[in-house]
């Protein structure tokens, strides 16, 4: 349920293709082949899932990281010790979609053992969705948790300037004939990019989601997007506050235990200053550690059957959802389809594409026939 | 931040007295010691921390589920298997305050080898406020981690009807001076409690909190209370599909994992129909594991400090708080002066006295010198 819709100028591009096309460009700037697939695969499923803000959309910024030798595109994580269910790596601020699937597949190996397994990062640097680490382990058939500090844009409570991050919390678990559930979301009532969305379509600010820079609550998305984002429940009295707790949890899970930045510490995620040196938190556990079967599947799937046949509301825009639903169908609907990229996305890649002398794919105007 | 305010009608107890009575009378009704010396310990610290609703107050509808047959108070929580990281705990219907306590500090241990371990009960039933688990933990310069399935009261995002519980989020970890960090948050906007709070004294209810039995959002405390609470969030528009998923995602982790009762089919928490068969789920991380010395602590210490002393927004009502905050002066205070109990609280425990034959310590009336 992310709040993004099919952009209505852009192009449609086959997903192998812009696959392909992904994973030769971050190659080209040095990225060892194995580091560019884990990036490629990461980029592409957020594509497809339609979560366009942390796609392909991101690599001129990626690629300007590495330009500027804040990011290393050679570097691979280390361990650096722990305990069989709670080990530390430094991702030595290479891609964090490779030091992220590293961690990740350790923990899901540790797990299979100890039945739960944690795996913290530092030295980390943007992961694109939380979401793809916790579904690679529900893939597994274990479940899966992924978090990760990111730059402070949010006010916590009572605040009148940004401190935390928007902190995502990522969960997945199979669930039989539905596949996943999959929730993944920031702690923050929207992302900074509705906000910015609502200012190209001149939509109005919902209350609850952001304040201006004076403290007050942003009516236009200007003031939104000179102040801060606020905290999931929004203000005080709507219970603003557990969003809050929230962040701060991740963080303290995140940054405050991998002795990453924290809090309003960190800088700007795609700023070419200095390295963000973020810290990230994954956890896999086994409930073939407890269930002898699939037990905990079928059970999970009774519940989601329970939930999606409910009665609705009165204004319902259709039935009840569960957390990765949209995301997944929208993935099977782009993978069959082609993945849809609006104008201003396209163009930043044809650009890249020039650049590094590696021409984009053919792609379709939205709406042209195939 | 609870959503409750000192009683002006009531009367203030002596802690440890309160904690002596309350002990007796729960081996009165055939509670082995050590079982009533939990269920009196946590009582109390939630009584001294503000949160009313989880402390003595419930102890006449305890009582009437062991008269009931319903709980059985001598049961003991027997190990059921696992693995080291990930076990699981039959709480055999008996308190759920000592099963909790028993499940945790195994967890405790099991994490001191570990570096993190999980256990779930099932089984299980009310264990009070779920942040004592985690805050346990806490103590023990551990992260501490509490979550509960409870009775559905929740409408998911667009189903007219009650299917979740407000399944809490318990989170807690050591924070040098600030004390402890402690989230301890029900995943619906407000609890059940703050709705009846708001019928008793007239008060409006705030957009997001609930609706009506028809699907609409509830105007009146009348409709709130005959309807469903909404997920942490409010509607669909300001982000409460991300409480919807935390409900959701904390149902997995209790009912679902640990094979007990879930969701929709869950009986009323203090329903004599029959046992709850809750499913509930704790953790401990130990930061030793990663770090040597007590740096996590120090750098949660340099966040708060930074949290707190944060310029406000124009409406603040005080300074930004950190989760916890509010009920630890509470408990300190409470601790110096007495626990203030509203008159329909006091009356209730003494009607308890004097139907078990052990007499409610003397109170004296608020506002009246000792």
């Amino acid at each position: 349920m992310p709040g993004y819709s099919e952009p209505v100028d852009g192009f449609v591009v086959d997903p192998e293709r812009l696959r392909g096309w992904t994973d030769a460009l971050i190659r080209c700037c040095g990225t060892p082949s194995d580091i560019a697939a884990d990036v490629a695969e990461l980029l592409l499923a957020s594509d497809l899932r339609g979560i366009a803000s942390h796609g392909t959309a991101r690599l001129p910024q990626y690629l300007k990281l590495i330009e500027a030798g804040i990011v290393d595109p050679r570097a691979r994580p280390t361990k650096e010790g722990g305990k069989p269910a709670l080990a530390r790596f430094n991702a030595n601020n290479g891609w964090g979609h490779h030091s992220g699937r590293v961690a990740t597949d350790d923990a899901i190996e540790r797990a299979r053992q100890t039945g739960a397994a944690i795996s913290v990062l530092r030295n980390a640097n943007h992961y694109g969705i939380a979401g793809w680490y916790a579904m690679r382990v529900a893939r597994q058939g274990l479940i899966g948790l992924s978090l990760t500090n990111t730059s402070p844009i949010v006010a916590p409570t009572r605040s009148r300037i940004s401190l935390l991050g928007t902190n995502p919390i990522a969960f997945a678990a199979p669930a039989g004939r539905f596949g996943m559930l999959v929730l993944d979301m920031a702690t923050s009532t929207v992302p900074r990019g509705r906000i910015e969305v609502a200012a190209r379509r001149a939509e109005p600010i919902l209350p609850g989601w952001a304040i201006a820079p004076d403290g007050s609550p942003a009516t236009t998305s200007q003031a939104a997007l000179e102040g801060s984002l606020q905290p999931l429940g929004g203000k005080e009295e709507t219970g603003g506050y557990k969003g809050y707790g929230l962040a701060l949890m991740v963080e303290a899970l995140t940054g405050i235990l991998a002795d990453a930045a924290f809090g309003p510490n960190i800088i700007g995620l795609f700023s070419t200053e200095a390295p963000s040196n973020l810290g990230q938190f994954f956890m896999a556990l086994d409930p073939a550690a407890l269930d002898s079967g699939a037990g905990f599947e079928r059970r999970l799937e009774q519940l989601l059957e329970e939930l999606t046949s409910a009665p609705l509301i009165p204004e319902a825009p259709g039935p009840v959802l569960f957390p990765g639903q949209p995301e997944a169908e929208r993935a099977e609907e782009q993978a069959r389809e082609g993945i849809t990229v609006d104008r201003e996305h396209y163009d930043s890649l044809v650009e890249l594409g020039q650049r590094y002398g590696i021409a984009f794919p053919v792609a379709r105007p939205v709406g042209s026939s195939r």
